[in-house]
């Protein structure tokens, strides 16, 4: 038996918000239709902030409304506060993922307010969420931010990871990412943070949503498949990172992530080939945009073994 | 306590193969020299080919002479056959480090003969080393290329892989080097390969030597690591590659691996901080060469550890 891993596509999200060329609203659609063709089921289309703040966003309800009718689609869209998650509930959005910082210091810099105004404003999009009737109820996703560290504080204690986590758990969240932001995290430390994480969720979904920023993205990806992890947020060529920093790297690159995923025998339901040519679509609409990853660029090996799953179909 | 990891340096080696440019005498002198200084132990410094066949290597026995007076240096050498072996005890390398292809295929592009010619030729070199007087009888390593697949062939039997090793071992290595030559490992057929091979190999030590090709190089180093392997190869800047294919990388990039490694709490008694002026260094005297590596550019994180070992003494 082939077992699954899910991935989540969080490019038009966390790679298009450090991008400050506009992605003009037809090209957005076009990508999220060619990788829905190309196999992806989940992505994170955009982000529900006040479109002054980041305008890339601006265009959100046109390009959230062409992907919820993406067959077999499951459409996120990221969600900063309470209003964020009135108007993703008003368009119909699948999943909506509010993120607050584990860091104090990186939640302040972020949205103004502590980590426990965070928490205490997730609960009453918990509210909102459940007064939803059920056929128009979003799933709730909570990242953790800095959960590995943080260029503020540096260090971040394990014990208040868990802890924010037991709160968010508690409030009744559908689906926790646990996120190293800032690229500080390593194999050992992955995997002890995810251990415990899994341990305290149970049956709720425990994603990984890692940086690249220091070339450990797919170790670490590596190091909680090991203890268990079985989602992973990842972008289509690693964008992402600081535009004011050149060359830095942003998510695990999508491409790569389902390279080594599936040569190790995992179905993604990604037909790689067809990703890569999704990923030249998208490198196309945004020129002098940096395109990482390593499979683009030395191609697949004799030994590709294709999307085990599809095979078996 | 804290475990070691040993790296082996093989910029000069197997980056500068790779290489058109003459990189002068000079400048590799300099770039052990610095590297040492950075607190690497081991480094192969050259290969004993004829130079007719690599321009680059025609002043191995400059580079290697002024690398054996460098203090904790262990000095390895690439050897091809017999010959490099002769000129290579001649000059007092402490490591000559043997290479056959377990792919039929690629021995015979590599080196015109079979791999069981190899593997005779091996058994030579093996008596030339026995038959020197023992303080100056170098060790003798053998790499096993294209352990993980081939571009020529394709896939790889393990089963070839581990009767190969057998050969090997019983003839009298020193070291086992696994490679993958082509960067075609996943880390599941990386943990399945050196789980039977250090089984094998009881008290010989065994080293992975990984190119990054796919992405997968430190993926498939955490992977050997899990299953108990100690040794490795990388290269500054992750030099090497095919010249003719511009962006294609080498082998694992060292810094990062420094970098891991010692995140997660392993001592390599490198200071990383002083490796990255080395790359620096290196990287002015071969302008035009492709550097790879992820901490380069974004730098060490607030959480970095620092060589722990150096840090307890």
């Amino acid at each position: 038996m082939t077992e699954t891993v899910a991935l989540r596509e969080v490019g038009m999200r966390d790679g298009l918000q450090n991008i400050r060329q506009f992605m003009p609203t037809e090209r957005k659609q076009a990508w999220c239709a060619a990788e829905v063709a190309a196999g992806m089921r989940e992505m994170e289309v955009g982000s529900l902030v006040p479109p002054k703040l980041i305008p890339q966003f601006a265009d959100a309800e046109q390009v959230i409304g062409f992907a919820l009718k993406q067959p077999g689609l499951k459409v996120n869209a990221l969600i900063p506060n309470l209003k964020g998650a009135e108007r993703g509930v008003a368009l119909g959005v699948h999943q909506l993922n509010y993120v607050l910082s584990v860091s104090e210091g990186h939640n302040r810099s972020n949205v103004r307010r502590s980590t426990q105004e965070s928490i205490d404003d997730f609960k009453r999009i918990v509210a909102l969420r459940d007064a939803q009737p059920k056929e128009r109820r979003p799933t709730l996703g909570c990242g953790l931010a800095t959960s590995f560290g943080c260029t503020i504080e540096g260090a971040v204690d394990e014990k208040r990871v868990l802890a924010i986590a037991e709160q968010i758990l508690s409030a009744g969240v559908d689906e926790l990412m646990v996120a190293d932001t800032v690229g500080y995290a390593d194999p050992a430390q992955v995997r002890r943070v995810f251990t415990q994480v899994l341990r305290l969720a149970g049956k709720v979904p425990v994603a990984a949503h890692f940086h690249n920023t220091r070339g450990l993205g797919l170790a670490n990806v590596l190091a909680a498949l090991e203890v268990g992890v079985r989602r992973f947020d990842a972008c289509l060529g690693g964008m992402g990172g600081c535009p004011y920093a050149p060359g830095a790297t942003g998510n695990v690159v999508m491409e790569d992530t389902v390279f080594m995923l599936q040569q190790m025998g995992f179905s993604t339901g990604v037909d790689l080939p067809a990703l890569l040519l999704v990923r030249k679509q998208v490198e196309a609409d945004l020129p002098g945009v940096a395109f990482h990853g390593d499979v683009a660029r030395a191609g697949l090996p004799k030994t590709w073994r294709g999307n085990l799953a599809a095979a078996a179909e």
